[in-house]
């Protein structure tokens, strides 16, 4: 499998796609300026009013329930919908699912009335999609899986992305995406991504900024996932020994200065 | 025209005028630290059935529709009126104004029913609400007005204060700050702004805090659109080669370390 | 008295308690980045359908009324009473209590229907609710007594601690920390804590930190305390000629290096 990843960043900064959030407020200034920092344009807007609205103007739809509450999963569906009839893809972060029975309904209610392109979330999350339990702790908890196992990340990955029709990846420490059909390995990243808040759900965005740029949600997905490994590697290289604030600022600034050939020259990615 | 900006400066620094905003979740963050950083007290609240309170002891009030819904136009409405009748400026970010109906209904009743001190947008927000019609992509929206035409955002941002008895800033690549009467151009700033989330609302918060250390609303408009730039430009000479998370952080720096002469020496302003 | 900050540090790093926020939406990307910066690990929710789930898998739960409304407030009240159920210590920052009515009527209201285990609050704040008055000046004030008497401090700190049954904490230039029986007095931190935002938020969230990892809720306070002052301290020294923008990310870089031999030989505590 080839993925051109310079094209793919050249199109998002050629076309700018608009990327509408439905997004939580711990780390929405964040992902806005992540998308900014690749090229394309975030739009943050939850009212159930407006989605539909901006929905109409945007190239992707984010969907991220870090902070949901009643209000605003009513205005994902209201904006998913919307989506689906004018073949926006939607890009759903399920963060922290395990943890409470709404997470629980709320990505069902979303799964069962929206069509999804890409599904990320990391290892308890997308294992608790997928029906074989885990043990949540927290949102920004253990990307482990209990057995340690790769082939696990890879099955649950490719299993779950039969199941629900959709790209799934699941991030951790190795990352995997899977389509149903093709399923790769991503080695890149740091674990310093976990001592920063919100480094999934930028991850996410950067998805959402692919997948509205090349309308190719496998790639994007890989795309994404390796774009933000990449950071990591780079912000951890130039700040380890400052710290998690700077590193934080400095995964932005790995992303505004990031260029074709340096992704080509450190993507880590091996076909399963 | 002569605007003494060391003064204004020197009188926000010892007067540390608190500054009610109801704001979005997006930039808040920066809004409060840039306002620390000038040197005035932010205060962000937007319950209904608290915000008069706040405004009694406040100085200005921000009122910023970038992550609008029912309940919080709502409070910016009781807000708005509230801090009319004791007399406090009033200034009024239009974010996004063209994308939704309901942001335009929304401003429309904010300025059917609370006397706007400064309103200040992009050019496609200011073209929107002077009738001009724009074509409006997200909230970072390009300031570019289509015909590229110097006097044409004079003249709106003139005319636009004419009909709406405020002063009108519209901010871009050139800025026009008009009451009506006198007009100016700024030409301080750099490009990089765009490329950061939140530096439209960081400057509407500035002006809040100039309007509410000054009451000059004309003046204090000027003074918050040139600190902005320069602080810009200023950021992007320290940070060229970092990238934009160090930017963003580099222009909190930056305001926070200004001085009166910086400001008299750097400041690009021409009246029209 | 003997706190050993070095042992109550590895607890939360080898612990990584989970930490509950139900907070503000200006400096909760903060709170969040500095909770994990310490070693322990954050969620963030706030809909009342959910907030009993999450506080039965939290080591701690920190409500924070800093943009409190109506629902938010219901949801700590749910929130508060499950964690009275389960044991899980709540500590509570009474954020601009002073400011609006209904500030004050929450934080009675939460004082009335949950048993809190802290109270972190500045002057302002806390000579508030111990009925002496304040004039507050929004929520980043001053955190001067008008008398400047460093006894009226540890005095008031004590009264309230008897009063409500729980360690108070008065955060400012000096901080007092009581629990009735015993009061201290920490000479940590620089002046320029006062020109972030949220430098007392994040404070409250190290309490809860350490207060989820140990279970000893007078030395954690003392403890969070110190470990903001001696971050500031640091951040300051490293970025006094740069600017508040990289004192901030600063702060979380030395809370993220920070180790408990610096804590030892940096701490300035004394009994009063």
């Amino acid at each position: 499998m080839l993925i051109n990843f310079a094209d793919m960043l050249s199109e998002v900064r050629s076309k700018k796609p608009l990327i509408h959030h439905i997004t939580n407020y711990v780390t929405v200034n964040d992902c806005a300026n992540i998308v900014l920092a690749l090229g394309a344009s975030p739009v943050m807007a939850d009212d159930c009013g407006e989605v539909s609205d901006i929905v109409s103007v945007s190239s992707a739809l984010v969907l991220n329930i870090g902070t949901l509450n009643k209000r605003t999963v009513e205005s994902m569906l209201v904006a998913g919908k919307a989506a689906n009839s004018l073949s926006v893809p939607v890009i759903l972060d399920p963060v922290g699912v395990g943890v409470s029975k709404l997470r629980g309904d709320s990505v069902s209610e979303i799964l069962n009335n929206v069509k999804i392109s890409v599904l990320r979330g990391n290892m308890s999350e997308i294992r608790f999609l997928a029906g074989l339990g885990a043990s949540s702790k927290g949102v920004d908890a253990s990307d482990e899986d209990g057995s340690g196992n790769v082939i696990t990340g890879a099955e649950t990955a490719k299993t779950l992305s039969k199941n629900l029709g959709c790209v799934v990846a699941v991030t951790g420490e190795t990352d995997f995406i899977s389509d149903g059909c093709r399923t790769v390995a991503v080695a890149n990243g740091h674990q310093t991504l976990k001592n920063v808040t919100g480094t999934g759900c930028m991850t996410t965005s950067l998805v959402g900024c692919y997948c509205g740029a090349t309308r190719d949600y496998f790639s994007s997905s890989v795309a994404g996932i390796v774009t933000m490994g990449i950071a990591g590697e780079l912000a951890f290289k130039e700040f380890e020994l400052a710290g998690t604030g700077s590193f934080r600022a400095g995964l932005i600034d790995c992303v505004s200065m990031l260029d074709g050939k340096t992704i080509e020259r450190m993507k880590k990615i091996s076909e399963i």
